[in-house]
């Protein structure tokens, strides 16, 4: 099976890139040499079960969540996936994005309750094992920090798409539909909202509208196939498709029904918007559609003139995406994406677009549709129609510069 | 935001699940106690970036790959994945089965090359940046080692689903079509085959037919969203989606197009079906369509009357599942079991039926059928078409009994 010099230089030489004729042909560096047999084929490898619960080549160790920047304590504090690295849709478990305001407690499963009370009929008390006997489902979802490009707002970015970027993962959930539970429990006609509350240091609280929660709202208990990690609420958390990240309670020890909402700390404080005009826009519960670039990017880039495929991702918390525009020209011009299937419902999508590349500074933009009508702004529209006090929701057009020697920076900054 | 045992008191006592009226009511067990402040919320959870790539709870510490019997070394030898605690059908990358012939090499993606030669125009060798400069694509496939529930063909089997079926993972794979690939070295026109070969220390090696080759067989080198993982073939691996396991050839290094299959080792003494009549069934490349139902299981099952979801996995490599039909009475009436969306091709397909245990004894089984117009046969025409000689493919419908104390045993044994 082995592969000599000779057979290689027999065969038909080892052509060079320049000998090839198709558009992407420049994606090939044929090399002069034969193809060596490898060290790998002379050994054994390693045996299985080194670890039974698998990780990543050690040839990828810079590919982690990280912090953006030092804050107060460590567990209020948030890290960022690294988005620069990852392919298709789903975000591997041990990459996906955390946001925590008291740290991660460890619960016991065998432990934990859900308390759901209020506007009820017959407030109940669930064991893990309660909810897991309720009829599942699951569905693939993105989540996204409502403060994800907050730097973006004063052009104070970086030229990571992890650091504007980061705080948005996607994976397949499963659970019990909440619609299912509140039945259970009955709800009283004049319960119109939702308080959940997590079982963390912070008790951390927001309002649900009850429209929401008797839509597409769950229980869930599994990430990817498995269990949730701790850092993603352990044993149970709250998911609400499309909105804002910090909804998504954690650790989910209590829903109590009411008739208005609570004006918890979480969303008056803070996750709430401050208008030009000084005033408050309240609940703004959905993520907006937004893309982003994500190949070429700070960390990986094009490396010489030729054929490359622009590659990111795009989604939007009211619905599907329906079409992705991608300039190369810094807007004055548009290409139609491709969009990878299939294109589900408040979910990333993956879209593409091939590039001959000549060696010339270019402003790389994307800009996404969804079903519902909406179009992701250019920045300069988001802040005449915001101003540039909010710190959440930020989901302008995000532009990447690519210098004749490949390097990327950040357009707005 | 506590919630004292005088407010659950006085908001209405906490119910019996006996009050309930719903048929699944008695999935609710509502304790008389209050809701305890969990010690939780009266600390500081773990800081973030602990680690920067995230493992699972240490409650999950027995959901691992395990090893299903010692074989005579430990680098000839594989895992198997634990289904019985999966939900959906995504595959963690950490619980992904292993089938190795030499143990697991470690590449270098900086040093790994990709020879493509034979009967074609243009000899090539590709870096991992050549390969990751086409167009990619992004899908989402089960792999099925071919060897998958080997142990019923004699009723040597085991209870654990994990034994059983867990030579099965389903993952999304992102890469370039073998396709775009092989248009770049220009392919003559007697080439009808493909050798591919792998760089580790068995040189495994499979004859691919070129039929499949240009249809949906991709150069894979990411898994759920991250590079793939060493012991998955890291950094390439040739995915031929819904055909056996073991030509799915990891740390892929070289495919030489010829006009007729090689009979390689990997084809010839393994791989290969001996018949009754004692001949060898030649090329059976795509795995037959199948279902398990993964709960009840060996290690998680009804623990009390009442009720309950089945739940349970069903795949084909020859199109997407269409129908499963689901019994409790070990064959002889069947029900029609719900299918989660999206359902894809040549992926894991995620059903469930609601279940009423009455407490008796009950034989569950599944039965799923394809979009090509495969039915899964029972044991017994299994064994009638292809004798008990057979080591591979092996798709018959799996019973499991349920005992009144809620044991779950494999029927077959």
């Amino acid at each position: 099976m082995s592969v000599s010099r000779r057979r290689i230089l027999t065969s038909g030489a080892v052509l060079a890139a320049g000998g090839l004729s198709a558009m992407r042909s420049s994606a090939v560096h044929a090399g002069g040499a034969a193809l060596e047999i490898p060290d790998s084929m002379h050994e054994q490898g390693s045996p299985v079960l080194s670890p039974a619960y698998g990780l990543p080549s050690k040839f990828e160790k810079n590919v982690v969540r990280r912090i953006r920047e030092q804050r107060v304590t460590d567990t209020e504090s948030f890290t960022v996936t690294p988005l620069q690295n990852l392919h298709g849709i789903i975000t591997p478990n041990g990459l996906h994005f955390e946001r925590h305001h008291a740290g991660v407690p460890e619960i016991s499963p065998d432990q934990h309750r859900l308390l759901i009370h209020g506007l009820v009929d017959r407030p109940l008390i669930f064991t893990m094992d309660d909810i897991m006997r309720f009829p599942a489902v699951s569905r693939v979802h993105f989540l996204e920090c409502s403060g994800n490009s907050s730097t973006e707002w004063k052009k104070s970015g970086y030229h990571s798409v992890q650091k504007t970027h980061g705080l948005l993962s996607c994976c397949e959930w499963t659970g019990v539909p909440l619609s299912s539970v509140l039945g259970e429990v009955g709800l009283k006609p004049e319960g119109k909202w939702i308080l959940a509350e997590g079982a963390d240091g912070a008790g951390m609280t927001r309002s649900i509208p009850m429209e929401k929660a008797l839509d597409d709202a769950m229980l869930a208990y599994a990430q990817n196939g498995e269990m949730l990690r701790p850092e993603q609420g352990y044993p149970l958390r709250l998911l609400v498709p499309g909105f804002e990240g910090n909804m998504n309670v954690k650790w989910l020890r209590r829903l109590k029904v009411g008739d208005q909402p609570w004006y918890t700390r979480e969303e008056t404080s803070r996750y709430t918007n401050l208008l030009a005009n000084g005033k408050a826009y309240k609940f703004a519960f959905a993520m907006d559609v937004k893309s982003v670039v994500t190949f070429p990017n700070a960390d990986r880039s094009f490396k010489a003139p030729g054929f490359y495929e622009i590659s990111g991702i795009a989604w939007s918390g009211r619905g599907h995406i329906t079409r992705v525009d991608v300039s190369v020209d810094g807007g004055k011009s548009w290409q139609r994406a491709s969009l990878q299937n299939p294109v589900l419902d408040k979910c990333l999508t993956r879209f593409r677009l091939p590039f001959n590349w000549q060696g010339q500074p270019v402003e790389i933009q994307s800009k996404a549709y969804d079903n519902q009508g909406w179009m992701q702004p250019s920045r300069s529209n988001l802040i005449a129609t915001r101003g540039t006090n909010p710190r959440y929701h930020f989901n302008a057009i995000q532009g990447w510069i690519v210098a004749a020697d490949g390097r990327v920076t950040n357009a707005s900054i």
